[in-house]
């Protein structure tokens, strides 16, 4: 899981010390929420108003945040009179033109309304997702397609795909490719692909731009496809139902309009149509000092990379960008109480940009109390005479969940808070594999290269990475950090000096250059921290938050291979970069169809 | 953490069906049962007949498990009439000389009694370290030292620490460290060393062997250095009372002897005195076949090497091996519910040989079902016209738990049985912090290698490792395995036959020799698998069981340097072994003052 955050060395340090309370004169509470229902309405109405008589489709609307310095002046101040600007940044396509529209919604005006030209395209809308998916059921070359495979056209679903590119220059038409499955007896459509089609639809004309029926493969059969909870099973006498988290006196977390306290712990947690969840503002109480320490400036996915190592003709370009094409907030889904959270989880529900209208998403984020019997911090002492001291402080922590389900994948994104004062991200993966159909039933019979692992009988798991990156902007204990490298270098004794020969000692190292904080993990003892460089302990010690790993992984792709390049952030697992609140997303911008010339690896050059 | 696991190609499969019922004609339950009190009293009176008058120490007393090609063939037949031989090892110290006693339990008589000659000792016992412990405070030197510190004796505690090897060629005498601490308004001993004064005790003569007062460095304060729960904290409203995990119903697992079973898992528990918790058997029930399917023959922790990298003169000497020194289940502590353990826990004790005698240990191992509020699979399906489908099922497992406190350090071992057929195996470091005495009380007067970081004055954290080994020997599926590496290897697209240039495949390597299977985590991408080589699945697919590595680490000491040729086996993350019973322990038998000449790393030469 490769990470990038984002340090300033700008501007002066303002201590977070209290937040402004939820009686808000402003008609929202915080200038980090994201946009109310009214807002987006507004927003609406201001667009629509500009292009009267227009077909107007909104891809992105978000909170155009106020830049980090007001933010950070604001909520120092325990009574604000005057409020940062309230902007929405709007992406939309009008007449074939991407527009990135600056709202003033405190003037109920247009800021800026420029059209962009470059590379890539905004993210997909679901709306005109599920129009494109319906196409094909009334184009008679489709329909055609499936009679010949003696397969029903009631039973078959469609759904998009990216096109990604692949060295073209001139700039392409905004389009996706359309991938059929087969139902007919079970639910589970993604093991049933329906192959040797390709679809292309384009989609400002919203029509079947070219079409190429290639080759007939044998439809995975449905047995045993279907997800259905195993039966009990007598051996095994699990009862999970027997097993309850009860918190009689209801949960200990407090909400003042998006802050959420716990514990020491104080974060603002939204929503966001494209990144998901976003926690601002993290700060942990110390209690010798009496105040809220900050951590966490603006922390959330950026991208989430997934190129497909299948190169037949179907599946060479799937490399998809699942927060930049789909939405990582788009694409979140419902939650529910024993099912996904846990019974003591409370649920949030945001207003949201969807299906061309705004509207509320109910329960996209839940919010609970993790108790798993793991120990924060334990000691037995039995070293001192005549006493057996033993002292367990018992690990809870708070969970913020969310679930994005793009297409076949679900992703877990968990933002945990420990007392430890640590925040611990998490992305679980699951859902569907995504298969190949396939002429083979059996190993053996695989004589070239199948792409994949046979899973079943004509399935073939497709060989494929998820590489998660996260934007995470520190104000660790103030607004300017550095990012400092604890090398651990190994010394060799001299002189005889010691019976040992060699010992490591660490070696720190603030980075100079974005250049020096580039980092591949494994490729040496290292520890990062986000160091404040104008604080230090009563000690003398640097004040820091660590940057702890996983696991971590890298491509294992070539430079100038297209999805690498439009995916190169990949390359390191850390980037640093200073403040500019435009460099969000590590993909770009426009990352669909997207040429790899607005990325984090770009803004970051050598 | 560096793991290393066996794999025998020497056997013939024998598949594991059913488990001998608990009421064994035998007197115990099952041949990997560990000894019965009565067991341990039997060996004590036989190996006290062999030596009377004559004073014998018990450093080691286990079972000598019956080889595993005995034991399988005994778990295979459902109602055996002959059993395996029952047998204890004993390790003693009699008369200066180390001891290797093989006592048969059922003919009352010792098979064998070896006198080990060899460089290293064994395990230290917790009652001669008591002994020893005591010394200095009967021995006038010491007074005089702690006088003129200008410290109360009756508020010092001295602490056993083992002496390593550093290159004498000579065999040394037997001997151990004191380290003492000064309380006197702490209970946290461990943040107040006494520094500059070294204390040898020869452990056959257990005397003074040698004492030196050195220099004379500042006792750091006591000044909050207890470990009291921090005051509940109005702003932070927190209940952790209010939290309970509930199992109205009692727990959904089953205890037959020490076989576990729950959910479709069944595998046996049991406890020894260097090892802590050993994990036997352990199978997962397959609905399809309508059997138990056999993963994991016995797993336990083989040794935990802790280099210190402190080179004064009172410190240079810090690489411990706190199981084959110190006994990782000798150091378990006391479980309690709700303290370490969650309220749903059970315990179970056991019989050890301990303080010189038999006896029982109460609540060393508690097992509990976890649910977390994790998610073990999800899925929600939109594409199908008129539906909403949404499937979860959580994650819950089951943990086994065992603390082992040595010194200042608690490790917390849990090994984590999960629905989804995977075990996690995790090693909780938590305790103290071995600090350095200090003249320093800022980090600017530090001008010179300190070996570690100023945590509070006069007080330096030392730099250290902490490399848990695992020995594992997996029978997946049966007996025969094999070690295979799948490597993802980086092709390259010939004859521009896709627009891409490269993609990764999956080229499989089975280990051929040890050598083969040497792995260093982070040097490439890999999979790592043990395969059953006479089975394959019906689609012709290899059966295997995944080894997936957390974040690992290596040493950075050189090959040469004295404590990291008795860690030698850290160089390697994993090292595969064919099976064989006697090598247990990566740092040898008698891993005390060892040089190195039994490790992992000496069976495994290239």
């Amino acid at each position: 899981m490769p990470l990038f955050f984002k340090i300033s060395h700008l501007f002066l340090l303002l201590f977070v010390s209290t937040l402004s309370s939820s009686s808000s004169p402003f008609g929202y509470n915080h200038p980090l929420d994201s946009l109310t229902l009214s807002e987006l309405t507004q927003v609406k109405t201001i667009v629509k108003k500009s292009y009267l008589l227009i077909n107007v489709t909104f891809h992105y609307v978000g909170l155009n945040e106020p830049e980090k310095p007001l933010v950070l002046s604001w909520i120092s101040i325990n009574h604000p009179t005057k409020n940062p600007p309230r902007e929405a940044i709007v992406i939309t396509r009008i007449d074939q033109k991407t527009h990135e529209i600056i709202v003033d919604l405190s003037s109920d005006s247009i800021l800026s309304d420029k059209i962009y030209d470059g590379h890539g395209y905004p993210m997909l809308t679901s709306q005109e997702q599920n129009v494109a998916e319906k196409l094909p059921f009334t184009y008679q070359p489709f329909i055609s397609s499936i009679e010949k495979r003696g397969l029903r056209l009631k039973e078959v679903v469609c759904q998009s795909s990216t096109v990604g590119w692949y060295g073209e220059k001139r700039k392409s038409n905004r389009m996706i490719k359309l991938i059929c499955y087969y139902l007919d007896g079970t639910v589970n459509l993604y093991m049933r692909p329906i192959e040797g089609i390709t679809i292309v639809v384009g989609l400002d004309q919203m029509k079947i731009a070219s079409y190429l029926d290639r080759l007939m493969v044998p439809v995975p059969k449905a047995d045993g496809t279907d997800y259905i909870e195993p039966k009990p099973r007598a051996r095994s006498n699990l009862q999970l139902d027997g097993k309850r988290i009860m918190q009689p006196d209801g949960p200990t977390f407090t909400l003042d309009g998006n802050t959420v306290r716990w514990a020491d712990w104080k974060f603002h947690v939204d929503y966001d149509m494209r990144a998901g969840i976003i926690i601002s503002l993290a700060s942990i109480f110390d209690d010798d000092k009496g105040e809220f320490r900050s951590v966490l400036y603006r922390g959330f996915i950026s991208e989430v990379f997934v190129p497909y190592m299948d190169l037949s003709e179907d599946w060479y370009d799937r490399t998809f960008f699942d927060a930049g094409e789909f939405g990582f907030g788009l694409s979140a889904v419902e939650l529910q109480a024993s099912k996904g959270c846990p019974e003591n989880a409370k649920f949030l529900g945001y207003s949201i940009y969807q299906d061309g209208t705004p509207g509320k998403m109910p329960n996209v984020i839940c919010i609970f109390e993790r108790y798993a019997g793991d120990i924060m911090w334990r000691h037995t002492e039995l070293a001192i005479p005549g006493e057996v001291i033993a002292k367990v402080k018992p690990a809870v922590s708070l969970v913020v969940r969310m679930v994005s389900t793009v297409g076949n994948y679900d992703y877990i994104t968990d933002y945990e808070f420990k007392q430890s004062g640590s925040i611990k991200v998490t992305v679980g993966l699951t859902g569907m594999l995504e298969v190949r159909g396939s002429m083979y039933t059996h190993n053996d019979h695989i004589t070239e290269e199948a792409y994949g692992t046979l899973v079943a009988e004509n399935t073939l798991g497709a060989y494929h990475d998820h590489f998660l990156t996260f934007h995470l902007d520190l104000y660790v204990d103030g607004h300017e950090n550095s990012f400092v490298k604890n090398n651990l270098k190994t010394s060799r004794v001299i002189n005889k000096s010691s019976p040992r020969k060699r010992y490591w000692t660490v070696v720190s190292e603030t980075a100079k250059t974005e250049s020096d904080a580039r980092i591949q993990l494994g490729s040496g003892a290292l520890e990062m921290v986000a160091v404040n460089p104008n604080k230090k302990t009563n000690l003398g010690n640097k004040i820091g938050y660590y940057l702890i790993p996983g696991s971590a992984t890298g491509p294992l792709l070539s430079d100038d291979d297209y999805p690498q390049i439009r995916g190169g952030f990949t390359k390191y697992n850390v980037w640093v970069t200073p403040y500019n609140k435009s460099e969000k997303w590590a993909g770009g911008l426009y990352t669909d169809q997207s040429h790899g010339d607005d990325t984090l690896a770009m803004w970051s050059l050598m």
